[in-house]
């Protein structure tokens, strides 16, 4: 399962159907991101080309602009952060596929795989640099701030997920802690600046990020059982790298913490191991004992609190795809 | 030569000998980086506290207090700049290490070396989106915006020059204009802060600039000239990298350019080839036509010009060393 080169296919997942209002939004901000991803160098010219067709959901994008609709208006501004989200987005992207070894992302191969480690590593330098600048051409300090900060906690949330790798005891806290850092973060900051944006209340744009927040842990623990679970032909994405780093999610936490002692030493002496087996092995345990259900009921419950955050807004269409944005990012295969 | 580590020691150079004023904004900005750059969870802190024992030269940090000093008076976001401007650069240190495989870093080992190639990574990203973070809490969208644009055009530099690297027809031209991305932007961004902040005039302001330009010009050419000359105790750092990756400097640009097609095949083909002695056979012919001494010379033009440009200052202690800076960058052995 690990690092299989899924067959390559253009191919753009679609999981919302956004018409009218939002899918013109869109379209503004992928012009935005032609205009400012591109180079009169033809080496440098060729690795943003590729990197702007690692097109996927386009979430976070999809987020600000739902979000400052649902709240009022849409603004050129709001379509200058979108695209600011979604660098950010692909510079951690970038790099993730270094440290994952990863060969496939959005049916398409890394950048990693196609021109190297340093290639990928200055490439996601440019475009984290690159974000900022463009945010910083809004000339307004506050957004600098907003994005400076949940950017940084992104970039914190990652490196401590680094470093713990290979940490055995890591608590569910912990997990938590991480994940609120490296996706949920971001996320809640593209519903706060869609609102703020729009010119919300206070109480509103204290909601969004709520609700973002939510959504972010929901995503990135239903994605966690992704990697245990999922096709990398529908993911479009090399998967398994979790068990393979050692590096403990939610299902195997819950799983240390209510096992024997020594079940759990058997098993985190098969994770250190050099063994080629780790996924086949340990995937049964997990499902048998209720961890995967565990992990994906609390899921769930992250996605229903960011739906209740949503009775800070009127009702619209925009506020009904939130919530039900809500309920697919706990039930996607992709 | 390459690779080859040298004693480690904790010793840190002091190319200038800087008293009074500028030592105690100096401490300041010690204390910012302390400050900023702890976690407290032990295996974070111990990576930020590794790469706060890089200590340097604090080049950066110099130069903003020294153009504020020049220009009128260091106030307290200045300190903040001077400590943004280092987290920024130490960014791009802990990057590079891991293109170049450098094993040694200011006399200590690198963190590629301490704790592999993830752990730069994403280290890396921390300190880059740590140092937005810190430059957003002035709530001076200006400052945003320089910092942004100048941290953008450096990653865009290093970028150009990762995806060059093997280009064997590098032009003059094309060198220049990475060097002035990846080294002068930042160094020059550094005294335009200084100045803008210490309440200069525009023209100042721009004078300023333009010297920061010219030094990290001299500086870079100066920089690559030590990766084909310098002796790894002296610098503290690994050297030999640039031939060893085919990253052509100015010696080799001028070389080239300046020897009959068959010889410069012959050398061209050595270059890419798996040979150890790649320096041994190169450097003898760089010295020997005069290349190394036609780089020095643009260096000491540069810096000639940066020293120009501080005739917008009155005259100063500070701006005695600002003239004395330029002397140094140019004439170090680290």
């Amino acid at each position: 399962m690990n690092h299989v080169i899924a067959p390559v296919s253009a191919t753009v997942p679609a999981p919302l159907d956004l018409h009218g209002p939002i899918a013109r939004d869109l379209e503004e901000v992928e012009r935005i991101l032609q205009r400012e991803m591109r180079s009169r160098h033809p080496r440098v010219a060729e690795v943003l080309d590729h990197v702007r067709h690692y097109r996927g959901k386009r979430l976070r994008p999809v987020l600000v602009l739902l979000s400052a609709r649902a709240c009022g208006s849409v603004r050129p501004a709001h379509h200058v952060l979108a695209a600011v989200v979604e660098m950010i987005h692909t510079a951690t992207l970038v790099h993730d596929d270094v440290l994952d070894n990863a060969t496939v992302r959005r049916h398409v191969r890394t950048i990693n795989a196609g021109w190297g480690t340093q290639a990928s590593i200055l490439l996601g330098d440019h475009l984290f640099t690159h974000a900022f600048h463009l945010a910083s051409t809004l000339g307004d300090a506050r957004v600098c701030r907003i994005i400076g900060e949940a950017t940084n906690k992104v970039c914190a949330g990652e490196l401590r997920q680094g470093l713990e790798k290979g940490n055995l005891e890591l608590s569910e806290a912990d997990y938590y802690e991480i994940i609120e850092g490296k996706t949920a973060e971001l996320i809640a900051c593209c519903c706060q600046l869609g609102a703020l944006y729009a010119e919300a209340s206070e109480t509103t744009v204290a909601g969004m990020t709520r609700y973002g927040r939510h959504l972010g842990i929901a995503f990135q623990i239903a994605d966690d059982l992704l990697d245990l679970t999922g096709e990398e032909q529908q993911t479009g994405k090399s998967l398994g790298t979790d068990l393979e780093q050692q590096k403990l999610t939610l299902p195997l936490i819950h799983w240390f913490a209510s096992q024997p002692a020594s079940t759990v030493t058997r098993v985190q002496q098969l994770l250190t191991s050099p063994s080629n087996h780790k996924h086949a092995a340990i995937l049964p345990l997990l499902v048998e004992s209720g961890s995967m259900a565990y992990a994906r009921t609390r899921a769930l419950e992250h996605a229903a609190q960011a739906r209740a955050e949503l009775t800070c807004l009127s009702p619209s269409p925009y506020r009904t795809i939130l919530e039900t944005m809500s309920e697919q990012v706990v039930q996607r295969n992709h």
